[in-house]
């Protein structure tokens, strides 16, 4: 079955991935790349995406800009990890599809409530801002839409500080709306996404596919791996953290989850932003619970799916 | 000099006495009049705004219908002061002009963008939330608007709990926003729109007036006497919080004002939702601080301009 | 009658009044000082709680040394308003009774647990760490103790933040204990002690009595009226906060009182430390509310007995 | 090397089993218990302390009772794990040792300043109200103890919340005091003693030894089986949390360690008494660092040092 999809991105070198993989997959039908303020501003972002999307030959996508900033908290951006663009490392082609008209929260709602209930699944891989205003504008899309697949949170540890993942630390506000909405929400979070590590291996063999937009991919690793938890001996390659959510609405058994109450805590001297997992005792059932997390990768399939999906787009060329 | 506005608001007894002042005064340019969940359910407050528009003989006013419950916080209603209906004490008019189309936050980002900056006031007398969602949607609509005339919070105390009042603490995060936001706000709080009471002898000129609408007012401020402030011996008459707004804004002169940084506090266990005002020391230059709090109210101008209000629409009829 | 009392202070310009007035009034039976670090180091303070005495002749007062910093949060001091000694401005004599034994915590619990219950009155005029603390290690001075008469906190306002007073501030967690148990409180606080100013014809009184003694209160008023609320046109005179808390025991009729709930935020952005002091209806009667706030000073009998106590010790020459 | 120790407990399956393991093994030397309110109140678990010493035949071994409730918090206590007495499922046998005088902070303050320094190591297996409360009266403590191993908190989940143990989350105030000071900490959580599992093999072992110690650990261990985490299927054995502090003294290879910065959240709405350990990145060196978690438990050695000080207990007989 081939799932409809928004991609709600911030790229940032893993969400082209995320892109790449959700342009060449045969199972997706991406309707549309949502822009927000995060890994770098709003306006490198959007540039960024279009660019990938040129790239990755897919100009018939629409890119619609969101919001340039969380809803309460100071702005942070990446910067460290994906540099001054966003997108360093690579030399990005002038997109030649103007930006999309419409700001993307209203995109996003209309696109909803014009498709049938049910038959549209959410996937952001940056901070939650666009999701969580979406759903505050118009709260008939919470029961229409299919699934909300995200990457961000950790259920233990932190990227952006001892106990919170970037993404959610960025608009921890947005976050704690998407996690106390009603509809399904699988957290795809850095215990896992740390897993699916570009090893050298990986990255040769995406390489030998071959095209320009391996070559690309290859180049965005080759910054990633430089950039990204420099000083920490755990990773020595980079971990592709956004693709993984579009992998699990390929095929979900690329990872193992489980359901848990999930949470966002908004208050906390040490805590704030951290998403709050509720894993003791037993699983709870989906009757019970409606959110999850994933626990587990396989890595094979993983990088599979990816290397298909650049193969898949070479041969379009 | 006629002064635009937008009312947003959630009427609400006191909010009918705002719509009527800025129908009736000359000075005052309603553009329209939006609604968010408030003192009763969003659905409920839109109908009592066209209602009370209808009854005004103002059915040109378009309506535009907003958010129905807070950004994070869980909603809370006024129901014990205003009643079941939101505007308890009164038979309503049936509404001959239909809701208007168009999300409210959409519409007050799209009338200020096609506006000449520096000619709209916003005038919330409701939770913040559509005007918080408006300046992040469209953050450019900021320094377009004139000013923020809102009826909030408190310099000190409070009516919602012991240190806040109903529309902050309704929804703090958007008052949040709206305080920290770069436009000038003057915050008309309870320390004020307390002494704006309707007492016998206004009421009794108001009846004077001799109208259905006269009659209307009236009998909004018999059910409003018995409900709010039940108990406190100072409060034997209501205040009437809402039109303060609408009053400063024809003429300034109604109310002594003073600046001073304002936040709100969004993590006390005893002050969420609390307007911390600085007023200590000197009172800073307007170079230094665009906020400022209405500290006194002129009884008989206030008074003096909603009689004229009513009668003016009287004399239209 | 006469009160028995423990002052438990860190002087301090005002303290060393209040120190002054406790052990020249007669109606005050002084049982000892305790000190604590606040208005400077618990060094300091204790040195001049010493040095003090030794200025009032009063060298039979013990004084224990107590706790030298807040509970839970970083120490602040308050050098900018009482200088580098915390008694800037006079000279002060070397103490000839050494420091005596026993921390402050111990000595207060000893001394509550070894007399008669409902007897002994806790006077602190700092911090509050050392009267929480020995709540905490012997839970049953609370129901021993006859009641608390504490220099601290605002209903609203603040000195040390937009909204929360310094002996608050400074040790917010003591103060929320002290709050919260069930004895008898009557929070003496910035509103009223800022109408406690030592206005040039009241220092010009007190110098005439013209002792060693009222020569240097003069001194300590001429350093205070410099350093206290420099820049803010409201003082031009120090207000002097500390001794209203022993004139209230003197003379409950120095102060008008209002009964309410009274509690501290610890958890604020903006208003941690707060005296949350709920003013909203009726006053509850005596049985329903054991914490009451001064709301008005009677400014003469104030300053009489301040005069009066200079003078009763001038004359033990 | 013998090790001095003070045991601060709260009596409790576990800390019973603590007890005996600091009194039955060679290489410690306990000073004496202190008790703390926490597992069931300071009333049950100090005759509790007192019992478990008379059945381990250490009469001589003093025991102080201190803290009756947290520094700030409300109580909670573990009935539910531990029962209505504190140690349901084994008969007591009355203390023939009355209760020593002084508080436990005063007892544990003067041991320490009458002892060399770095001579003495505190144990605490409760909440940490005592120890906190003893650094705050008397600050010199901190460089004279040798080292804190504590029973409490997680580097990740919780069994009180979902990211909070039981000892820190009873008193947070008390556990950020002893995280923050400046003495070292090795915090043993409940990550390993979770792992610290009473099987029926181990069980089997212990009842083997044939005396009336073993006989009643072992029911202890029965009812402790039953009340513990009811209803998780991981937990059909009962962690016996406390002793692991007393085996890392007697042998710090029973743990593997790492070093992490350490601090505990007081003020989230999901995550107050969390101890949020940085794991990010590399080890910090000692000197960069005083503060480490138990990471590994080396399951035999540390039941083989129970077995051994019951077996040896029994020989004193």
């Amino acid at each position: 079955m081939v799932e409809k999809i928004i991609l709600d991105c911030d790229p940032g070198h893993d969400d082209a991935v995320a892109i790449i993989l959700a342009v060449g997959n045969p199972n997706i039908d991406l309707l549309g790349v949502t822009t927000v303020g995060g890994n770098q501003s709003l306006e490198k972002v959007t540039y960024n995406a279009r660019a990938v999307l040129e790239m990755a030959h897919a100009t018939n996508i629409p890119v619609h800009a969101g919001c340039d900033r969380p809803i309460v908290q100071p702005q942070e951006i990446a910067a460290s990890i994906h540099g001054e663009t966003g997108l360093d490392g690579v030399e990005l082609p002038v997109p030649s599809r103007p930006l999309d008209e419409g700001h993307a929260v209203n995109w996003i709602v209309d696109t909803i409530m014009n498709n049938e209930p049910g038959t549209i699944s959410l996937v952001p891989t940056g901070p939650l801002t666009n999701i969580a205003l979406a759903a505050r504008l118009e709260p008939r899309i919470v029961e229409r839409v299919k699934q909300v697949v995200l990457m961000g949170g950790a259920y233990h540890g932190g990227n952006w500080s001892a106990c919170a993942e970037f993404n959610i630390k960025a608009d921890p506000e947005a976050a704690h709306i998407v996690f106390n909405e009603s509809w399904l929400v699988t957290m795809v979070g850095i215990n896992v996404t740390e897993q699916a590590l570009c090893t050298p291996p990986v990255q040769q063999k995406i390489q030998e596919i071959g095209t320009d937009l391996s070559q690309f991919v290859s180049d965005l690793m080759d910054f990633f791996r430089d950039s990204s938890y420099k000083n920490d001996p755990d990773f020595v390659d980079p971990p592709v953290h956004d693709p993984c959510t579009v992998a699990y609405l390929i095929d979900p058994t690329v990872f193992t989850t489980r359901r848990c109450p999930i949470d966002v805590e908004l208050r906390g001297d040490l805590t704030v932003g951290m998403t709050v997992c509720d894993l003791r005792g037993l699983e709870p059932s989906a009757d019970e619970c409606n959110k999850q997390v994933a626990v587990k990768l396989d890595f094979n399939k993983f990088w599979g799916l990816v290397e298909d999906a650049i193969a898949r787009i070479g041969r379009c060329l």
